[in-house]
């Protein structure tokens, strides 16, 4: 898979890409990315991403006293599909991979539900190290879009969120195929996976309620941070194959 | 997903289950997590699986000085669909929780390709944490199989032991739709990974040759770990659902 980037420029995440022709400068991660990682030349061009949809080529114009660059192309995407995640919590520091590998695999938005028997601790100290992941798998990704994780939210409040064109599915061993996310993957769509110790039965008799359809991911019990992972890799096998041949990078 | 196990029995590994009425001495990590973790009490019943497709139903008949059970019922399982993984060596220590979380979604066999353009180093240091990691998956998830771990193998030799009438697939960014793996999990199936630097275009040339078919697996570019779990998902989910209502456990 990873072929693809051979001889491409390197990519990096700058949440302002200013327009064609103006100079940036480019500080912190990415600056010590370009600079230590990939030691880019001025002169050099680069990609970079917004992680909204913008797409830019830059020129490398200096490296000290700061990296500056200027933009030559700018592009903007739109999203053909869109996957948000709600996720219970899962046990201890297993998150912060789930968290590299939903970005990478294009999720939009990572809801963090506090469910009954769940709850997300050391939220706040956790979700820079997690920016960090989301921006690091974009890079890796060379994707235009970044992964948002949200604050967590109780599932009440999640689904008066919820807009009422989404298709929805929750994460159940006992659900129907799972290859019925793949034939919905065309709008937005929202996959709910419990806690380690799975939602409650009034949690699950809200979702029913709210129209989250049961689908069983495999045939063996998986714990939260797979089951998340399986959901969005699912939804991004079928969301691809939806949206005909995938961009070259 | 986990609450299917509520108020379940403990589930063990255990590679020897013999028949109804034998007795079986039960040390190492499973006495540890029957003794220490779950703490049961004489008189009590545990599940067990030998990971071949094996299981029984034990009844606890003492703690100390060993722990000791009694086979009370025994069934088989087969499988239905089986897949097998082919993957180069990703980046790091990224191999464990690839491993775990192979073993999770039921992969039969994972099969490390020594690839031109990576090696998977410190195998057999590794292959005893990985053993591990297996068995803890297949007690997460109850599961009657067990993953096996090969030898590392060069692409030719895996190539040469392939039976023919497996379906293949090779993962690819410029690939078609990864939902054609869904259609093709009734039976065995197998998937190539690249290692992290990707297949070499000989490499390429000799998979293809070999019958296998390029499918995309998102749209982005994917790390070799997640690109191995993405199929190892999209796999399972459709297995489960070809393979009608999941097991209750």
């Amino acid at each position: 898979m990873r072929e693809a980037a051979e001889g491409a420029p390197s990519f990096v995440h700058l949440p302002q890409l200013g327009a064609v022709g103006a100079t940036l400068e480019i500080a912190g991660d990415e600056a010590h990315y370009l600079a230590r990682v990939v030691r880019v030349r001025a002169g050099e061009r680069v990609c970079a991403s917004d992680g909204e949809g913008g797409l830019a080529t830059l020129e490398i114009e200096r490296l000290a006293p700061s990296l500056r660059a200027r933009v030559i192309e700018r592009e903007q995407r739109m999203r053909v599909a869109e996957l948000e995640l709600w996720c219970g919590a899962p046990k201890g520091d297993r998150a912060d991979w789930m968290v590299e590998k939903l970005a990478e695999l294009g999720v939009a938005r990572l809801v963090p539900i506090e469910a009954e028997r769940g709850r997300w601790e050391r939220f706040e100290r956790r979700r820079e190290r997690w920016e960090r992941l989301a921006s690091a798998a974009l890079r890796q990704s060379r994707s235009a879009f970044r992964m948002h994780v949200l604050e967590p939210l109780a599932l009440e409040p999640a689904l008066t969120r919820t807009p009422g064109a989404a298709a929805r599915w929750c994460a159940r061993p006992d659900g129907g195929p799972a290859t019925r996310i793949a034939a919905a993957a065309r709008g937005p769509t929202i996959v709910a996976i419990g806690p380690s110790s799975g939602f409650s039965q009034g949690e699950l008799k809200r979702l029913q309620e709210s129209g989250f359809t049961a689908v069983a991911l495999a045939e063996t019990r998986l714990r939260t941070e797979t089951a998340a992972l399986a959901a969005a890799a699912v939804w991004a096998a079928a969301a691809c194959g939806n949206a005909g041949a995938p961009p070259s990078s």
